[in-house]
This record gives structure tokens, C-alpha cells and sequence, in this order.
């Protein structure tokens, strides 16, 4: 349940709904928009039966919310959310492209690649340091050394950066390196993960899980909001099926039907939507057509010589030429690169 | 096994390597282009060992194809086909847009629909008048009575017809009226159909199967072909997947990857791809920006009363207001509507 | 809807209902049990309001049927149905064992495979004449050649024959042949095929289609018991998943579930269910431990020489002793083989 | 790659083998035997060329290792592996019937529960603490008041006990109270929450993720084997697929391709797999007869009223019917109970 504040509601009238609440035991999200006030109440709303909450001073009116998303949820916050990562916003008119390799292998790959997606228009840095890999056996990541070059790599280049955390200890560590924290798909049901991720105050990339639905997606960002961190985007980034031609199924009406649920930026990450460098082109524009907020998209200097996703990765020439094409298809629905 | 003559090579060069094939064999494909002609043979290649085809008069190379697909395949044909359907062409420079309602309800509910998407820039009329249905209760459809429909709304608006064809015994019957034979998702390994199917002389549009690979679907396509039907054209309209909140996935990955591996012109059906309207505006934009040659999208003048699938189709007015946006999008990637 | 009679109930009384329902435009199933007679109106329920049908003569009861499948479901026919084959019934306390080749590929193959299986204590012979698959270049079956040896190895052995029909045209052809037809899964919902089925009087095996749910599998029966013909028994085949380490997803909770659902006998195909013969020793026992009424089993005299699906078919030796750990398994829940 | 040891080996001839294989840079697993010891070597078998590793006193073979599972697999270890819970062995020749509710709700639920399973006839108890659940306003488990009670359980029936462990920093602390630390579905590829299992001396049970293939499971098993712990044992709980008639699809033939692969004990949940309650005895007795090691089945006193999974639970009374059924499959299998 919402309970949404008249815009002239004074700051007492609102601690007086949200002390009342809290006596009849809601959980409360504080929402302060520019026009109104908006109090999430989560609870049973049986409670309310007989109550005098809809006469109290400045309530205008009250909302269920029958969703089982209430934070992520467009019911409680309808118009779209804007997440800010550095200079760069997520969620408004622009689509950002986030570029990299898959890991981060050496300080030189780093900064030669940071070097290369920046000069073709990319605007925040991708690189993994912690790998969650199918096999012990390879390559894990550089770890807190691989942070370090990302960060250096940063000052170099002014590019924010995203990176993935997979142990809810590292959290904090990882915070104090990146501008944002990506949970991987493997990890997005988590939930000790998320709630870690939920209580630091960076924004916070969630992928889609291999075989999640939309729905439990969006459950999964509700975790991280509930803790009170409002920045979150999602990245749909291909689901498992029985196609095996391409290394997942990028599932784009995830995009629409995200934006349709929630008021959550929404980026796609083709590369490893598709497996095929040959396929992050086209499945990159196609992405921005259909609305995304943004892509993430691998870029190696020398794919063959990639210690993860080689076969997924754009060459520099080829995502230069993919952001010139980018920039025609954005303009054409009404955004810009 | 494809065998390349020389652009010089003489009719009777052609004649002489083709029966020196048969002799050996080998079923013969032909096909003529502008510049020189391509002999496919099919059979195994083994028995050439020792054989003097490459020394025969005219004989440029001999290509082995090495897909499963062999007709359908870009070694046999590595550039794009276009396959023309009345003053239609699909694979082309124009992005083809076929409208029209799921099934064909009455005489006056086609007309009316015809002339609508005509009007909003469609160039092909879509109609079921032969419908499966997973109930034997539901609505089956209107038959020939519906093929008489659509025949005589071509006739009023100029727009070629394509309609589904679901027993092989029809086949004749429906390619008497219609422009273009739809093969359905559920009979696309209905291999008796998709042989008579290949025996007319009519375009196909062949829809890809609800569980079916890209290569199952590429060899579905080569039962057409090895008929002597050349005129295929591939539909990817969704997969299915876990996700419910969607009716089918839409695998839009599926329109590079099958221009990678085929030179058949490859078109996208968003409306049972998704199964929700509101999400047919942006997967039809998608579409066209991943590469697609063509859309098929279910119009319905008053989809609330629709007796099949009313919740996937666009009103007119949501139909035209897609046309403009997709002649904006089909430009940014050079073509046209 | 189906109308209960009372056990007493005329000859009279139950025309004399039947032709009330026609009048208001039902269409009309008769069901005649032992103990009463069952009429299964297909129809819109409501034209009932006001009407006197319960009052009439014979009457027991109405009982208004919610599931989307009618003849087939529960509902309409509580118990457990049995379908004959020759001297076999499925469905019964019998676990039945169908078991031969996967294709026909010669009188000397058919004949040796048909008196090994007997020999072992299969009581039907199954084996492929016309072999529906993906490629149009593989080896496509003996056709009716192939039916004539299968014919054949039924006088010899006295084992009934089952086979698969894949063309409408061919549905009389091969009822003549065959005391079974089996319907493939890639026809599951080739509709025109199944009503062909149920205008024959030969009981019919209905495999589930790769991708099919449960209920449009029971749809699929549907439109075989609505044409009139009841001897129809459900075969779980495996269904397609993301897993590529077996050929399909074996889904034995499907026994049970269309048990409970329908009164229609179900078997399993461990053979095409996983596509590994050594999965199909386990597999089949697991069946019969779920509840199955029969299995359909792959046997190749010689697997590595098999002209199809070697891989997953048993040898002699290895089907013989299946068949003695069979037997133990089918009395520890109550059934013989 | 694994060095198979002679019978008379010394451990001074085993020392040096060891010796030896780290100066070239193997990593080492070592393995007693009965019979003889056998030396995994994790590393690159190309340092062995030239090298007199075969030459070295006591060294029967080396057998170089293809899967990319290596302790997990057959290769390693070819005879089956038994782990032991107090006085419970997992993968001997009892099937092991592992029973009690979803979710610790109270002491007198758990104390009545684990009275219940007892009598019937389990030899294991299970519940839950730590509940990974979709939503963060579901019921999460009692955490450490659960498993205190879980521990009071164990005290009064001498029933071992099985417990979900979600955060990698909980695992000491859990394993203080449980015999068997779970790792459920979804944090199959939690790697960190693995490995910390794999340093603890408790034994595991390993579910399978949602949407992993046999072999993901078999590596997410190598996280935990190659910490040092070989206690594991791996649970089949039914896989994501399209068909919602069921929670989720069990499968069985899982059970005899990991025992193919693997040395592992392998149980089956078919409580989760089924998500329906009239599923579960029939899945258990084709698990058995599929050849699972075990079961895992919840069981609510009231499953109406439980606060999780209600609909998926065993009554008492369905519980002890089932173990009498199951009593008759194992034995027609060669186990018993």
C-alpha cells in the first residue's frame, strides 16, 4: 500500500501518518518527489479496517499495490527513475553505453581498452575482477588488484566504472573501488548478496538471471530497494533455452514488459546475450529500439587472446563502427547516445 | 556439393556437367544467376574421388557444403535471395509490412481491415481462414468461404494475400486464392505439407516451429526447396520458453543468425511472438533495427471482439502511429518502408 | 457439460434426452458403461437456464464439465479406460511392453527384431515405415513396403503392430496394415492428421509433441475422441529442455499427472526420452514405478548398423534382461507384465 | 590427470610421486583406497612430457582425466563413493529416506514432525532455517532459534539432521548444530557459500540449480571437492521448463546419467520437482526404481497451514502409506530401506 501526500502537506503532517504506520506495524519507504511526498507502507492493509487514516491531515489518497514488487513497482512510483552513476545518468533521455572486456587481465589491457571505448563514445568502463566461473579450475580474476587497475583506469579516462561483486563480504571493498556494483546473473537470487548490495549507497546493476521471469527479476531488485537503496538498474542479458546456437535466448520484450512494471532503468548486455560477437551488432541496435536504457557490451583489444568470452567480444574497430550505427537508431527513437 | 561454372561457360558446358552429375548419382538443383550459374548436387561426394569433374569445360570450382542445410544455405547462395510476392518484394531494400486480423471473421470485417492497414502504408494483406486451434471447440476458421474474403478484399485494395494452409490436400485449393502460402508454427515438421507446399509454384512464408532450432528451421525450409520452390521466406515468431508473462519469447537473434547461415529473406510476426499488444510496437521496432526484411502484425478494427487472439492486435490507430515510427527506424538502418 | 442416467433409465428416456439437447444445440457424446449411460453435451451451458432437463425421465444428475478437455478428462469418464489391440489391453493390470525397431529397414530386420522381443516377453511389435525427419535427405522409411513386412512379422509372431501414420491421405492405408496407429510428435498438433485418426475405428497412440503441456497433449486426444474414435493411449516421449546431455527431458511426473486428469491409459518411451540406451534400463523402470501403463522400446539386433536412432536402441541381450528386472519392479506396485 | 598407485606402494614411494608432481607445478588430491592410493594432479599433463613420472617406483598408471569435472567424476574414482551422516550412509545399498517439513516454524512443529518421519520409518530429518524466498516479505525462517530446535530434534530421536545453509559467513555456525550442510537450487553457483562449504569437515548435499545442466552440477561439486571435502552427495529437484502443470520438471534420468559420470550418491527431491503433493509417492517409488540413493520428502503435520510450501507436503498419513510402497520398489531393485 502507498499512501500519497497532498503536494502542501507539511513535514508534520507527514511524520504524523508515518508515526501512525509505524503504531499499527507498516514497514515504511519514504519517497520525496519534487511535486508530493510518497510513503510505502508495507504490511497487511487489513489493519486499516475502521481506521481514520484516510482523514489524517494532508493524505490525499491511498493506493494498494497488488504487485508482489511494491518498491520496484510502477504502482508506488509511476513516472521513470534516473539513476546516477558519476556524470553519467541512467534511465533519461541519452543511452548509455557501458564498454569492456569481460575481465580485467592485466593493468596495460585495461587502460588500452578504457582508452579505446572512451574515444569511441562509450561513457562508463565494464571490466570483471571477481569471475564467478563454471570450473574451480579457471581463471577466477585478478581480485582486489584487478579493482585497483579499474580504478586507475577511471582517473585516466574519467569513465565511471561497474563491476561485479559475488561475495556479500566483499561488498563494502569492492564499494570503495567502483562507482557501481553489478550482481551477475548467477547470483541474482542471492538474497544475502542483494541485501549487501541493498545497504551500501552505489547504484547498483542487477542482471537477470538464467532462468528467472521477469517477475522474480523484478523480486530479486526489490530485495536490494527494501534495504533502501533506490538505485538500481536492471540488464536483461539472455535467458537459457533449448536454442543452442546462440549461448542464451536475449529475451528484448523483457525491456518493454520491464518498463510496462516498474519504473527501473533497463540496460541490455548483448554479448552475453548472444555468445557470437557476430550477433552483439544487430541485437544492440535492435535493443536500443525497443527502448533500453543502455547497453554493456564486451570490447577486447585482441579478442582471440581474451581469457574469458574471446568469442563474445567486439574488436575496437568493430564498436566503433557499432556506435556510429547507435547513434542513427537512438536518434531515430527519440534518444541520443 | 555445389559446382561453380565459369561466368563463360556455355549452355551446352552446363548440360554436360549436369548429366556427367546424374550418371554419378547426384540429384541436380540449379540455379542461374546473372553472372555465372551454380550447379548443387546432392549425393555423396565420395564417389568423385578419382572422377575428372573439376577438369570438365567450364567448371570454375567445387564447393563442398558442409551445413546439414544445403539449398537453403549461404555456400550455396552467398548472396541474399529476394522473393517477389505480386508487386511485393521480400529481402530487399524495403521493409515489408503484411497486416491484417488473426482470422478472417466476415466478409465485412476483412474489407474493412484491408482497406485500414492500406491506408496506414501496409503493402500485404494477412487473413486465417484456416485455423488450429488446440481445442476441436474453438473457432476453426471460415475455410474457403474466408480465402473467397480475402481474394476479393486483394481485389479492392491491390494488397497480396498470404493465409495459412493447413492439409496438404489443400494445398492447390488455397494457392488458387491466395499470393503466398503461410506454413503455421505447429506444422513446420509437418514434412507432407511442407512437400506440397514445395511442389506449387507460390511463395511460402514458412514460420518457425515453437520449439524449433534455427538449423531444424533452416531444414524445414529445405523441404520446400528441394521440391524446386525456391520461393521461401522465414518467420520468427517466439519460442517457448519458461517465461509466462509473455505468450511466446521472441528470439529476435534469430533474424541475424539465420541471415548468417541462409540467403532466405527472414521476416518477424511480434504479435504472437509476444502475445500482448502493447508490447507489438517496440518488438516491431526491434525487429527492423536487428535486420529483419519484414513484419506480419495482427490489426483487428475492434480487437475486443476479435474471436482469436483479440489481446495481441493493434487497434488502426495504434497501427498507424507504429507505421511512422518504424519508417524512422527502418531508415536509421538504410532501408526503407 | 455430460448428463449422468440413472441406471434404470430406458432406451426411451435416454433418446428422449438426447434429442432435447440436440434441440437446444448441443452436440452429442454417448458413453455406455456397464452400469449407466453417459451423454456428453458439447455447448454453451447456458441455454439451460429455465430448462426442465434435469426433470426429465432417467435423469441422475448434470455435471458441468470445467476442464478444457472433455471427452478426455476425468470428469466425464471417473474411471480408468482400457484400449484393446488384438489380444493386448492397455490400461489394464498388464503392464504392456511394445518393443522392435526404430525404422523397418528390411524383412530379414523386421522378422529377427519381432522374434527376439516376443522371445523376451514384449506382447506388441512397433517399427517405423514412414519416418518422419528433419532432414528431407535422410533415409525416410520403406513406406508401405515396410508395412507389408511389419503385416508379415505380425503372422509370424502374433504380436499386434503398432506404427506411425504422417500423412491424412495415408491415415486408411495404413489402418489396413497396422493394428495401431501411432501418432508422432511432431504431429501431436497436426489437427487434420488427428481427426483423420478419429474417423478410423483402429485405437490410436498419441505421442506428446516436444514441446506440448500436458493439457494440449489432452486437447490433442481430444480431437481424436470428438470424431468419435475412444481407443486412444497417451505416450510420454520426453520433452525438449535446455539439457543436451540426454536427446529430451524424460518428464515421468506426466504419468501420474495425466492420471489424474484423464481416464485414458498413458505409456512411456524411454528410447526417444533420452536418446541413450543406457538410460533406458533405468528410465523404464522408473516408468512403470510411476504408474505407467505400458513402454514402447527401442531393440535393434545390431544398434551400430541401425539406419536410425542406433544410439538409444537395445540390443537383444540388454532388452532380455530388462525385461526380468521389469517384472519385479511392475509386481512390487501391483501389476504384471 | 590421476597417478593410480600400486597395491605395495610405500608411502615413501607415494611421498615422492607427490613430491615430484608439485615441483612441476600439479596441484594434489590424494585419495586412500582400500586397495591402493590413487593421486589427482590438477595442472597442464603437457610438463610431462620427456618427464619419468611412469618410471617412479610404485606408480601402476596414469590415467590423464577428459571431463572437466575431475574429483567429481568416474575417471577419479571408479567405484561408487558412500558418504556417512551419524549412522546414515548415503550410497550403500540402503535407500535413504530423508523426511520433515519445509520450514522450522516452531519447536512443537519440528518435535511432532520429526516424531512422525521417525516412525514411519526415515533415518534422516530435514528442515529449514534459512529460507531463500522470492519475495523479502516472505517468511524467511527462524535462523539460529531453528536450528536450535532442529539440534533438540536430533537429541530426541537420533534422527541426523540436513539443514540449508544461504551465506558463506553462516556455514561454521550452521554446521555447529546440522549433520549435513544443503545448498539449495539457487545457490548452486554461489561459488563463495561452495567453497566455504568445501572447508568444513560436515558432509553435502548438493541441490541442482534451476536451469544447470548435469554437468554444471557435477562442477558446481568440483567447488566443493576440491576444498578438500569429498562428503558431498547431489540432489535432483526438477529443472525450469515450459510446462506449468507442475512446479517444476523432475528429472529422473538425471539419477542414472550422474551415477554414469559421477562416483557421487545421488537422491531425488520430488517434493520440490513435482510442487504437487499427489505427485510426490509416485515420483519417489520411479526415483527408486531409477536407482536415486535416496529421497528427501517434506512432511507436515498440517500441510494447510504451513508457511511455506504447504502444497507440496506429505501428511503423516500419506507419509507412512508411501513408506510401505517404497519398501517393495527398493527390494525389486536389489535395496531395501
Amino acid at each position: 500500500m502507498i499512501v500519497v501526500m497532498e503536494p502542501q502537506a507539511t513535514e508534520a503532517d507527514i511524520a504524523a501518518v508515518i508515526a501512525h504506520l509505524r503504531k499499527l506495524g507498516f514497514g515504511i519507504h519514504l519517497s520525496r518527489g519534487v511535486e508530493r511526498t510518497i510513503i510505502g507502507a508495507i504490511g497487511d492493509k487489513k489493519v486499516l479496517d475502521g481506521d481514520s487514516l484516510e482523514a489524517m491531515r494532508g493524505v490525499e489518497k491511498i493506493v494498494p499495490i497488488l504487485q508482489p514488487f511494491k518498491l520496484a513497482g510502477k504502482e508506488f512510483h509511476p513516472e521513470r527513475s534516473q539513476v546516477k552513476v558519476g556524470p553519467v545518468t541512467l534511465g533519461g533521455s541519452d543511452v548509455v553505453v557501458i564498454a569492456g572486456p569481460c575481465s580485467v587481465e592485466s593493468r596495460e589491457q585495461i587502460m588500452e581498452t578504457a582508452g579505446v571505448v572512451k574515444a569511441a563514445g562509450a561513457t562508463m568502463l565494464r571490466g570483471g575482477a571477481f569471475k564467478p566461473r563454471t570450473s574451480p579450475y579457471s581463471f577466477q580474476g585478478l581480485e582486489e588488484e584487478g579493482l585497483k587497475f579499474l580504478a586507475e583506469a577511471r582517473e585516466e579516462t574519467g569513465l565511471p566504472v561497474v563491476t561485479e561483486v559475488v561475495n556479500p563480504k566483499d561488498v563494502e571493498m569492492v564499494a570503495g573501488y567502483a562507482d557501481m556494483l553489478q550482481i551477475g546473473a548467477r547470483n541474482m537470487q542471492n538474497f544475502t548478496l542483494l541485501r549487501e548490495a541493498g545497504r551500501t549507497m552505489k547504484p547498483v546493476l542487477l542482471k537477470r538471471g538464467l532462468a528467472a521471469t521477469v517477475e522474480e527479476w523484478l523480486m530479486a531488485a526489490e530485495y536490494i530497494l527494501s534495504e533502501g537503496n533506490y538505485q538500481v538498474v536492471l540488464c536483461e542479458r539472455g535467458i537459457r533455452t533449448y536454442e543452442t546456437a546462440t549461448r542464451n535466448t536475449l529475451d528484448l520484450s523483457a525491456v518493454p514488459l520491464a518498463h510496462e512494471l516498474s519504473h527501473l532503468p533497463v540496460i541490455v548486455d548483448p554479448s552475453h546475450g548472444t555468445g557470437k560477437w557476430r550477433l552483439v551488432s544487430p541485437m544492440s541496435l535492435a535493443a536500443v529500439a525497443a527502448g533500453a536504457d543502455g547497453l554493456i557490451i564486451e570490447v577486447h583489444p585482441r579478442p582471440q587472446e581474451a581469457l574469458s568470452d574471446g568469442g563474445q567480444s567486439l574488436t575496437p574497430a568493430n564498436f566503433e563502427s557499432l556506435m556510429s550505427r547507435l547513434t542513427a537508431v537512438a536518434s531515430a527513437v527519440g534518444r541520443k547516445l
